[in-house]
């Protein structure tokens, strides 16, 4: 039945990337109903595809940082090493939130069963993932010496935490990434 | 009976003290009668200065904030208005990890009562203590055009709360502010 599986394959990568918007827009509560409505398909589909809504959020987790993961390799090849490290950074930055929140209900979710750990998985792909990028602007001193790829990201989560309650999180965070590329007071006294 | 009313000034000051440190040690999990143990007085002299748990870490929380805005007041007068700034965005991280989980205890406390809201409190009196040692600094060209005060608390927040798994928090968060400060690539590409 090979139209039947890609159907199938195509109502899942529809319904992921509805889930991704919905959850970037309301969090972790995102309505599952809603979901299936604007994916255009029915809750039993829904259901058939993620059995519940751990399992989706899992999915749209797991692809959220998939593809900061794919962004950061694909930046690795680029000859600006600064411009490249620096997009990767405000890429994690609009996403922090998000995933942050994911990592939090996942894991309070699975409060009872077998603990995940998301975040910490998730911090260490992200750390694989962006160490080439941080180590070519550092050869090319385009970045602070001794600055770590997990500094990096601990600057960038708490920016995401500290913006989280802002009336434009995302505006914010960028904002305060910038102040914190260029330094809030670079000068030498 | 001024001796007795000097005795009771100084128990209390020495409950706050010792209720600090166990404070910035503990948390806001702190044990009333370690406090009481190390203060060198009985249960009944605590609960005549603190009626409750919840009274001993409102004032623990009110004293670290108005320390660090008499701190401010103090650097204001200082020539050299960058490092006058630094030195009290030092103060602030270092004890903003603290002061954050007290605000958290202290509102989780009063769910059922009025809401104090301890970090809106906290976070004005602080932006409005700082305020003059930005701006003077702003003046100096010591600062990033555009950067408030605002901005700093935002940034140090973010640096203690992505700091606070850390096994020395306070030396983290201290590096994490020398990079913001800096900046983590301040050149131009």
């Amino acid at each position: 039945m090979p139209a039947q599986r890609a159907d199938a394959r195509r109502n899942y990568a529809r319904l992921l990337a509805v889930a991704e918007e919905a959850v970037a827009t309301h969090g972790a509560d995102a309505s599952l109903e809603e979901i299936a409505r604007v994916a255009g398909v029915g809750s039993a589909t829904v259901r058939r595809h993620f059995p519940s809504r751990h399992a989706l959020l899992e999915a749209v987790f797991r692809e959220r940082v998939e593809a900061l993961c794919a962004r950061a390799r694909e930046l690795t090849g680029r000859a600006d090493t600064r411009a490249a490290l620096l997009e990767w950074l405000g890429a994690v930055t609009a996403d922090a939130a998000t995933i942050r929140g994911l990592a939090v209900a996942l894991t309070r979710d699975r409060a009872a069963g077998p603990d995940v750990a998301h975040e910490h998985c998730c911090s260490a792909q992200l750390t694989e993932a962006g160490d080439p990028l941080v180590r070519r602007a550092l050869d090319d001193g385009a970045l602070a010496p001794g600055v770590t790829v997990a500094d990096l990201l601990a600057l960038v989560t708490g920016i995401a935490l500290a913006t989280e309650h802002h009336p434009d999180p995302a505006a914010e965070a960028g904002r305060l990434l910038g102040l914190t590329v260029a330094g809030i007071s670079p000068h030498q006294g």
